[in-house]
């Protein structure tokens, strides 16, 4: 059965500024989806902040085994119950990438646990990603780096946890760095943070960018349900692996 | 200059309940203060829910190198803003100890990112605390496992981001398993979680647990205020480290 | 295309010990190489420590790309030129999963850095494996833990490098915990250890057992070669990225 | 009690090489202690390659609390019976700090297990370090990034394992990045790698380099020690920590 894979695209800049429309004339999602539908394996699939419930649905996600997020303009406009919903779906084992701008998305900064800050100047820096981790799945099929010869820069510091790995590192022309690719794990869901993808640039037109995330959609697809995340679940003394017997003092009743 | 630690208790329990009024007539707090005063280079202080902002204003959280926080049975009366000024505070370098049933308070579950759930059992079991990593500052000075007669019991999986380092594994009679005592990095914050602390048992009257507890203020401390982590920064073409022309489009206003 | 397995045993105890032998009559090696095949996308093969070049040749490890080691009694046996070589080819790709008493085995030993020493105990006792890491491609298909009814205990602390991920925690009853499914990468490589497997004991004989040796091995394959992680290399003036003009003093001989 | 670091100095290019000669008139080593002494919780030694067992006896190795660690043109000089004894003081608890081309010491390698392989070019070229980690011990006191106006290029892929903790990664003119900064845990030892350093330019005379130094020294030092990292040791049924009974087939003699 083919990965089924969601991209969720804020879709406000390509209604705005005519160098994102004339970039992505089937919007920054469909241009992603379809990069994503490359790979016979993936069954890509699109959803808009503008439609009902930002088009996560509980169905929706439920039949979604990866979700990707771009977003830029818009972050606020999330609803935050949509939001826990996601966060929800991730600790259940649901895969997330979340894209370049997206660092400042409600979802990515709540399952951070941080601002995921950094530093930032839009002025079409050549940006050119190095493959620290050879051999690791996102990675694989690519050249030592890749270039992008237009980009936002971003810089370090990034506001986020030490990651789980360290996938690219990016060189900017004016003078910074920036750990451009990063794996987390939340509950029983694969996150990967990936950098670039600036709107006024053809980003997302580059076959290297394209192969990343195919690659990622596969490792972050973990086929797998486990609903126990949510919360926590009482084992009594009757149920006890090994034989215990109750002693001590006790709380009436346990909140926890 | 001394650490300057607070201990946040949640202070509930003490009030209802004959077995934890007993244990602790001080307060929870006002004994884990004592544990810490052991040290010549900490100076402990206590604050409790029930004060005006729960005790931690602007003020206080800025006097505050390393917080010390437990709490079980009212999570949620804990206000939104003080969680977000607490995990700002983290943010900026302030050191966190998260203790016992803190693992489901909103300031851990924040800074995870994960619902922090765990299987747990109320029966008085014999815990045996082991070293996981014997050279780490917090591991200091113990035997290479301790036990507590009686303790509450908390079972994997424990559903928090995998840790920076395992610190302590615990045995319970019962026959779970679980990881302990963990470090985390968010921000500029050193960030340590410690499993023992039942309110009905006389834990933090244990030698062990004391010296666990002044070694993790010790290493959470960092002296360190990085303010810059709340947010995002730009860095104009005119200011770059390297000198750089700019080109192709713009978003003309950038929101990030 | 299938994932070639290659299994490697000792093949010691097997001759020399009854309960051994009356446990696994084709040897460790045999029965795990039978477990493996269960899975239709595995095809392997065993190799024993008294073929030629311990079975290890450059053409059988250049067909390889999981190789599972079980040793025990002859570590010192194996020559340090194959060691080298099998860790050669970790660094070029080839996933590795180490067994048991394989925790004390050069190569392991080699590719940690460290001793990888732990406590133990050879008394029979249950061991239960709990899954710390629900989600996770190694522990897909399984219940929350599992039991191995007689059992060697190990205990912590292990001394390996804090891993990337801590996939199982046993519970062992004598009162000790170990952590019992660990992953690492070295170079392009992928690394598994696996903790149960006694001899005198049936543990290769389990389903849960098998269930994890599968899955590890689908893990563990990257289907990359990456030869260059065996050295450094010169990146001339005239090949660099972004032009740059040579300057300062020179060795005028470089060894790195 | 003062930190007794001990920094140990290949001594070859200095005799060798004019232009390291008149940088570093009292050796690199002499320089780095230099570096090392403006920190008064810091006294600083010198041993060269050229001393009697290196001059890292079974004495001097005792009497260091953090060994700091520069070689380059003769790493197969160093005796692998010396190289061991370091390593066993690693596990047992002493710090390491290996700079710039000790990444290819025997002593880097071993505690790795890797490679540490890299890309390099002798040019020159101007060197800025990013600060990843605000907050840690490492970077106390540093502003964001500082430069090295003449040093030699490292390049990613850097054949070392995921480390603990990113410190620094540089930018270099030429186009490439590299993770300055490193830190791991063997044993209980603490092992930081820190990149610049080519013997041809004045980079133990920056002062930012120098703080860097002082604050790893401080950060590595565990005033720890824990010799039985060494190898297992076995737990006999009746030292069980709870009460079991042996059972089921055992090895006559068990090797491990």
């Amino acid at each position: 059965m083919p990965i089924r894979a969601t991209v969720w695209g804020e879709n406000v800049h390509e209604q705005k500024n005519k160098a994102v429309a004339e970039n992505y004339p089937k919007g920054m999602h469909g241009q992603i989806a379809s990069l994503l539908s490359e790979d016979k394996n993936i069954v890509a699939t699109t959803v808009t902040l503008q439609d009902p419930e930002h088009g996560l649905t509980v169905k929706k996600l439920a039949e979604t085994d990866v979700l990707i997020w771009w977003g830029h303009a818009a972050h606020k406009d999330v609803q935050d119950e949509i939001v826990n919903r996601v966060a929800k779906r991730v600790w259940e084992g649901m895969g997330l990438i979340v894209l370049h701008s997206g660092h400042e998305s409600k979802i990515f900064q709540k399952l951070m646990g941080e601002s995921a800050r950094l530093n930032w100047r839009e002025a079409g820096e050549r940006e050119r990603l190095w493959v620290v981790t050879p051999g690791h799945p996102i990675t694989k099929g690519l050249p030592p780096y890749f270039e992008l010869e237009y980009e936002e820069m971003y810089g370090e510091p990034f506001g986020v946890p030490e990651p789980l790995e360290t996938i690219f590192i990016s060189w900017f022309q004016g003078g910074e760095v920036f750990r451009s690719g990063l794996t987390y794990r939340r509950g029983a869901g694969n996150i990967f943070y990936f950098r670039p993808g600036h709107e006024t640039y053809p980003t997302y037109h580059d076959k290297n960018v394209g192969l990343v995330l195919r690659n990622a959609v596969n490792w972050a697809y973990s086929g797998q349900h486990h609903p126990q995340f949510e919360k926590s679940a009482n084992t009594p003394v009757d149920k006890a692996h090994e034989k215990i017997v109750e002693r001590g003092a006790k709380l009436s009743n346990h909140p926890a």
